[in-house]
Formats: C-alpha cells, structure tokens, sequence
C-alpha cells in the first residue's frame, strides 16, 4: 500500500468532514437577525470541532511523514481514526442544537476520546513497523500530549453531568495543548537530515 | 487514461460516499441519553458499511497496482462498481431506519451482491487486458474469497423474509472474512521483484 | 496555472456532485417493498444523471490530455463548465420527483443544453490556445457528436411540453451516442507519437 | 509541511464547499415552472456565491505558486481562511431564502469581510517568511484589488440595511473587480524566469 495513497485519501475523508459539518448550521426561517439567536451555539460547537479536525489533519501529515511502510495494521488503524473523527460532525450538531446539555456534551468527549485512543493505536503501529531506532519514536519522545488529551477527556466526561460548562471549558483547553504547533516531529526529521 | 487519474476518482468518490452516510445519522431532537436510542440500529448499520467501504478501497488499491493499462472497458467496468457503492448510504439508511426489517435488509444484500459482481467484472477485464501472463490471475489464484461473497450474500438475501438476523449475520461474517487482510497480491508483486 | 491541479479540482467536483446526487434518493420512512415505489423515477433518473456525469469526467479527461497549457480563459470556460454540472443534482432530483413531468423534463434538458454548450467553448479555447497545428482540433475531427448534442436536447425540450417519454428517450439518446468510447483523441496521440 | 499536501487539502475543501452549496437548492414540491419561482433569489445568490468561491480557487492557486515553504504559521493562517470560506453556503442559502433581506445580505458581506482578512494574513505571511526578496510581494505590488475589497464590503454591509439592493450590487462588483484574470504573479514568475 503506498503511503500517497493512504494521505491522499485521509486527507480526502478529513476535507469532507470538516466541510460537511457546516451542513448542521441549519439555515434559520427567519430573517431578522434574532433568527441566529439559537445557532449560536451550534456555531460555536462548529468552531470548536472545526480546530480539533485540523488538528488532527495536521498532526496526521507529521506523523505520516515520518512513517516510510504502510502495512496492512496500519491502514486499518488509519481507518479506524477516520471512523471515529467521522462521527464529530454528529456529536457536534448533536452538542449544539441542545446547548451543551450533559449528555451531548459527554458524548462529544467520548468521540474524541475514541479519536485519541484510535490516534495512539496508529502511533504505536507506526513505531512498532519501524523497530528500534524508530524516528516517530525519538519524535513523539514523552507525548505528553498524547498522554495527558485521554485523561482530561474522562474527567471531562465524568463532570458533563454535573456542568456542561466545566467540560466545554477542557475541550477548550485541549485544543489550545494541541493548537500550539508541535515541533517535535520536524525538529528530529531536520536533526536526522544533517 | 491514465492510471493514477482513474485511482484519484476512485478514492475521491469513495471518501465521499463513506463520509456523507453519517449524514443519515440524523440529530436526533431530545437531549437526554434516551433519544440516542432509536439511533443504535442506524449506527450500526453505519458501522457495517463503513467496514465494507473500506474493504472495497483496501482490495481496489491492491488490484490496480497490478493493472497496468486502463482500456476503456476497464474505465467503465471501475464507473459500474462505484455506482453500486454509491448506493450504499441509501440502503444503509433504510435499513438503520427500520431496524433490520425484512425488505430493507434484502435490499441491502442485493446492493452488496452487484457491487461484489462489479467487482469481479472489474476483475476480469483487468486481468484480460493483461494476456496470459497476468500478474493479477497469478494474484488473486482460487479467489474464494470472491467466489463466495455472492453466495452468501443471495443465501442472506433468501432468509431475510424468513429471519433477518440471519441475514444481517451473514453480512457480518462477509465482512469479517474480507477483513483478515489480503496479502496474496503483495505477496505475488514481491515475488516478481526478485 | 498548472494543468494536474485543473484536473484535480475538476475531478473532486466531478466525484462529489456524482456522489452527493445520490442524496436525492430520500430514505423511505415505510419498511415494505411498496415503499421504494415512489422512488423508482428518481432512481431512474438518478442512473441517467450518474451515467451523463461519467460521460463528461471521461470525455474531459480526454481532452485535457490533449491540452499543454492553461490559460485564464481555459481555467474559467472550465469553471463554466462545472457550474452547470454542478446543477445536475438539483434537475435530477425535480424531475425524478415528479415522475418526469413536462417543466421538469424540459429543465433538464436545458441544464445538459448548457452543460454541452460550456464544454464546447472550452474545447474551441483550448484549441485556439494550440494555433494551427492543434493536436485536440485533428482529434476532435468533425466532431459530429459534440455537434448533434446540442440539436437533440433543443428538440427534447420543445417536446417535454407535449411528451415527456419523448424527451426522455432523447436523453438516453444522447447518453448512448456518447457511451460509445471515443476513441478519436487516443488514435490521433498514438498517431503522433510514432 | 509539504506544499502539495497544503494545496491538495484546500482544493479539496473549496471543491466540497462549491458543490455542497447546491444542496440549499432544494427541490421544489410542484411540478410546474412557477414551483421554480422562489428559488430565483436562491439561484442567483448561488450563481455569486460559485463565482467568489472560484476566485478564492484560482487567487489561492496563484498564491501558492509562489509559496515556496509552509510554516507552521502559513498553514494555520490557511485553514483559517477555508474556515470562513466553509461558512458560505450557510449564508448564501440564508441571503437566497430570505430574498436578499436586510441582516442575511449584511451577514454574507460580514463573512465575504472575514474570509478577504483571512487571505490578506495569508499572504503577509507568505511574504515575511520569504524575507526581502519576496517574489511575492513584487508580485501582488501594490495589491489595490486586496485592499479595495475590504472597504467595498464594510460600506456593502453598513448600506443592507438601507437599501440591501445596494449591497448586493457591491458584491457583484468586487466580485466582477475579482474576475478580470489577475496576472500580475503570472508575469513576475515568467520576469523571474529569464
């Protein structure tokens, strides 16, 4: 399996995702501007999951461009991700259509949950595939990232219950851990290159 | 025709088509836990066809790698299997809807059986155009896997009207069958390398 | 303006209005067999709209194999093109709908009318683009397919208001004058390149 | 972050939003021609809406070409244009249903607003990490069209609410502005080569 291919349709599935997403911005009746009033949280939600896609698009390019094989486990894992990031444009419109009510809410974190859990499943592929000097390995080093996102997720999810906001507020701030660009992978390929 | 061109197609129709079924995961109105049950079929359902897209992308990249030269016959024959697959989400929606009911459920097994016929005309011309030295014939060898789908899948089509458990049980263990990856191809294109 | 990003963006619209057409074909909220009933002329038509759009990603990937260099007008004669490709979806489904009624037989017509139109143009700019020695101009020869086109949807849509069966036999018509693989433009490229 | 991958990912983005736009056509319940009445103002607003998304395509490509390295900033500043890109076909299908009204024809210029910033951050960008040489920055010169836009929509949008006929007639003009094919970075690129 070329790993062109594999990008190209990844990134094919992801463009799809973040853009089908807009379709839950409903288009209101009404033509005042009150009419937008209830779709601010949907587009609020949009945004949010918005940035979480093009993180994970992001993230997915370094990582790939560190991986040199496709084999067969690492194509399912990669179709594994995309199963579970296919469900955000769902727990989104799900999300804001109820206002960040607890069980949306919790379930929007369980999906990204699953896409992280999902996300390190490819990860230790990647590295496993490449043996003991793997550059992903030395590239992702502590992954403190990785580690800390599934933790701060469950709490999330346990807390939906008791304020929608509390958990919006860790989704916030899991995204902005990830926003800030993650060098790791580039600073190793340039090391490796000199 | 290019090669690279027809795959480009292919993989862009097949992203969309496994990227826009979500959308028949509608939102559902309620905001409790609750209101995801009338869903659970219906995700299921989605997560069925999304592992036999998938499996169609995964056996349609290894079978053109060993095609060699587009015809305009194979332009078509490849045309015929996407418009079968781009039924899917419709079927898969249906038979979401109404809980594995019995025509909803045949319906979906005759879907599966034309695309699975698609395929193996796709097959066949593929390895036509190759004479008798065709890479893929040598490939694909007994190819049991094709040969029973559609058995299989007209048996599940006959027993939906008696029990369409049985059917949607088959469905499964089709895709499970597929799912155990298919390395005789790239075990064939290694061997011609050395 | 390169010419492999033009046949990447044109092939994404193409794959995409292919596959979100099929949209139109509403799940049934009935699970019997009678329930698809109503939804056999949108089935129809939906087949007849996926084999027109097959036609055009085919016949314009011919064409642009015979095109070096893209111009501004090239680009946009494109777009044209794309534009009223992307309105399929909409007439398929009006017509199909309406179980082929005049206005919306006689709509779809017109789209297929401009569409061939928009490829026209594109076709005579690219030529213009290659001077006097132009390799798609000797392809193209007569082009008495592209001629003939244009005069049989104008006839269908007059007749939409007295038969619609009429005009839709035309269109199928169209479709299988064009179905025969056109050869023209592979003969002249392999001629050249000898 | 290869420059291929940024731009395969874009164009996929654009090609979805252009052709999800369609979707908000939505099939009219009559079968007469008056049926088709209150979809003008939807259509047109289409046809404008297809026309800007085409320029952004085309600018965008012209831009890139001339991007010889992808930062961490360039491809966040990218994804924030096709964020606000993404938003319309919700303001589109909100302007058309509404029949150019007040607060939906104010709301697409507010949008049109954002996603011009989006592009002009873009493009600084590009142009400070190419640092004095710049070929981009001798190539957009002046760059009077990017700067005219932004004023053309604040006064588009301050004016929807006197009379929207107005606004509307702003847009079409920066859109018509927009359309004369912009060759400035065609010629500095082909100056360069010599």
């Amino acid at each position: 399996m070329g790993k062109n291919r594999l990008e190209a349709f990844s990134d094919g599935v992801l463009a799809i995702i973040i853009t089908i997403m807009v379709l839950e911005l409903k288009v209101p009746h009404g033509e005042s501007v009150e009419a937008l009033t209830p779709l601010v949280p949907v587009f609020l939600s949009y945004v949010l999951s918005f940035v979480y896609l093009a993180i994970y698009w992001n993230n997915h390019h370094h990582m790939m461009h560190a991986c040199y094989k496709v084999t067969g486990q690492i194509l399912w894992a990669n179709l594994h991700l995309l199963f579970w990031l296919s469900l955000v444009p769902f727990v989104t419109g799900w999300m804001g259509e109820n206002r960040f009510a607890a069980a949306p809410a919790a379930l929007y974190g369980a999906v990204l949950l699953m896409a992280a859990i999902a996300y390190w499943i490819l990860q230790q592929l990647i590295i496993r595939s490449q043996g003991r000097d793997s550059i992903l390995k030395k590239a992702v080093g502590g992954d403190w990232k990785g580690k800390i996102s599934p933790v701060l997720y469950a709490i999330a999810i346990a807390l939906a219950f008791l304020s929608p906001w509390m958990t919006l507020a860790i989704y916030v701030l899991v995204a902005l851990i990830w926003l800030v660009p993650d060098r790791r992978i580039e600073r190793v390929l340039a090391t490796n290159a000199t």
